[in-house]
């Protein structure tokens, strides 16, 4: 194994290190199995939506220079010619002076270029009807390609598909999609004071938290978690795990081994892979100071501190990046949900380190949000609960006063 | 049927009619499974987190009084009478001016009180260590009940279960919970235009966009969306269909009707269902008027607009809501993840009505977030393809002017 001299990295030189990595295999999937997953191509469009141009009101349609000063004390006078039923292909044609009864969501027939609101109108006999307003051309209506035109690139590569997206592609006709494969993510616990769940832990022993949250923590960012189970702190035990991780997994994660002892067995045991080459050992970030990146065979294993509140901070600000990144997502702005929040206590912070503090969001009586800083060991799951999300302390900067306005990343 | 006379409601009388049904029934699942549902009872600690008192450094185990008055130059000089084993149950007492190595997690022993972290420390050789900072009593240790204590209510009934509440129940061996079960919600679209995905439209013909997008929304809401596919514009027909989503769903949704006649017949239809009655027939918001909704033997049926947007605004301020009451949801502020924004261009309003208007959410120079109001008919659902959420404007206001500060509902 590559190891070299390490030297503690930003956050930022943590990502740049994802580029030595693939993003995963592309996948067709049925547009039903679509929600937040991640388009592999761009979708061009290959028709006009909506294909033909349609009444957005119940009404008449018209030749909108039939009905220019109409008003109510001198309306138009016109000739209804024709009915047009929904879903039906128009087949006739508006001279000058007549109109066709039409529905919301109806085909306008050639000649007319506009529609007036059944509001404004008043039927005489079955032949005739009085227009009470006028229209502009255009009027009420929608035409081909106002939603997209054919040929437009409509959605692009590495968007995350929400619903809306979803109901694009429905209208579009495209009932299959080129996705990126969902990470498989490995989950492996260590330390021997670490006990499963179903257990009954004696003095000096805890169940196995991390496993637990950081599946649930795979499933929310679009992974699928593999839970591989505790591995005791001995190098053939962690070992085998990690074999099946390599052999499952795309990307593996191991907790625990927040004491050195525990560290250095992790580091051991990835580097007892052959081609394995550490990326990252030891990030200048808190909680997550001893957080480890290894390419084993083009697999990302990460060893994360098995401190509750540090794993998580660790997870949702480097794993989840990199789960993104395989993924191939572009994430916009909007969809980062940032939460613009007033801080209410001074927070302290070392230079030369980002810190990631917990906070709870609170409402002021103006309606303003202010965020609470949350303090307590990360070694407490408690500091989590209480918390919605993580403000970043710049690693340039001694801390942040009461009443700045922070980012809040929701969690 | 009970129809009554029927005036436009508010959002908030929309909500208020939530109370005529019963939230639904609980079931008991794995924990693996529990992401995102919510908690149909409280969760009361049965033990102590963390069960013993524990190390969060690595260092040595002591009586603070033994360090009283350590420095560099004058370190204090102690005996090492043991070590602490991971997971280990410690049977050793310390006495004074003795101390034990322990590591990260490890188990106080009886006697100590503190933890001096290893890097104030100098071994001089296997049975003394010279200790050059004192430490307080409690320093560097977590106690019995710092997380949760034993019978303290650790999460509410309510509570949606983050992968951080998933990490507390692990802590606490909690292998199985009771919570509500997901809703079931059937899926109808009508509207003798509307083609099935599959099929190529006719002129005249657009495909279902409303069954694949109320699908994702009802699926990211927490629920099983139940795609019962179209009906056309005929009693019979639509009938069958509403009798299959009562016999199948908890909720059923039939979007569509944009016409006048489409929507007389959805009201029909559900009338026709013994003891159905309408409880809101009109909202005053916009879009979204034409909304429906009857409980149809204690089911809740909703009718939504046919046009693409209008449906999923109604959607995320009435439907999702619902949901919400029938999962027994209690959402705290921070859960809603409201963002905080600013206007960039002025919206008028009409007096009398909520509009929600959607909006782009951009970030300025300053690092300010700023919400541009996307115009468009809600029967493009590029409107929404475009956006990151909604704005709501207040009844009592014409509008809201650029520069104003607006709260964000994502979607």
């Amino acid at each position: 194994m590559k190891t070299g001299f390490f030297k503690v990295k930003t956050r930022e030189e943590v990502w740049d290190e994802f580029e030595r990595f693939t993003p995963l295999p592309t996948e067709e999937i049925p547009l039903g199995q679509a929600l937040n997953r991640v388009l592999a191509e761009p979708i061009i469009a290959k028709e006009d939506l909506p294909s033909f141009t349609r009444s957005i009101v119940d009404g008449y349609a018209v030749r909108a220079q039939d009905t220019f000063g109409a008003s109510e004390s001198l309306p138009s006078l016109l000739e209804i010619v024709g009915e047009v039923g929904m879903g039906e292909t128009v087949s006739f044609e508006l001279g000058g002076g007549k109109v066709a009864r039409i529905p919301t969501g109806g085909m306008l027939p050639a000649g007319a270029d506009s529609v007036v609101m059944v509001e404004y109108t008043e039927e005489l006999d079955q032949k005739s009807v009085a227009i009470s307003r006028s229209v502009a051309p255009l009027e009420n209506v929608i035409r081909p390609g106002d939603d997209f035109s054919v040929g437009q690139e409509v959605l692009q590569a590495g968007k995350r598909l929400r619903p809306q997206e979803i109901g694009l592609l429905a209208g579009l006709g495209q009932k299959k999609i080129i996705v990126r494969r969902r990470p498989k993510v490995a989950i492996i616990s260590t330390g021997d004071e670490i006990v499963p769940i179903e257990k009954e832990p004696r003095p000096g022993e805890l169940r196995d938290i991390n496993s637990h949250s950081l599946a649930a923590m795979v499933e929310s960012s679009g992974g699928v978690p593999l839970k591989l189970g505790l591995s005791p702190d001995q190098f053939p035990a962690l070992r085998e795990k990690c074999q099946e991780a390599l052999d499952r997994a795309d990307i593996c994660l191991i907790s625990g081994g927040s004491s050195v002892g525990s560290r250095d067995l992790t580091l051991d045991v990835l580097a007892s892979f052959e081609g394995s080459e550490v990326l990252v050992h030891g990030v200048a970030i808190s909680p997550g100071k001893p957080t480890l990146l290894v390419n084993t065979g083009g697999k990302g294993f990460w060893g994360l501190p098995g401190h509750v509140a540090s794993a998580m901070v660790v997870f949702q600000v480097l794993v989840r990046p990199f789960m993104d990144y395989l993924r191939g997502l572009k994430l916009s702005l909007g969809e980062r949900r940032p939460v613009r929040a007033r801080l209410n206590r001074n927070v302290a912070s070392k230079q030369g380190r980002e810190d990631f503090i917990r906070v709870r969001i609170k409402e002021e009586e103006a309606g303003e949000l202010i965020a609470e800083p949350i303090f307590g060991e990360s070694a407490l799951i408690s500091t989590l609960v209480r918390a919605h999300g993580l403000v970043r302390i710049d690693r340039h900067t001694e801390g942040l006063y009461a009443g700045e306005m922070v980012h809040v990343i929701t969690i």
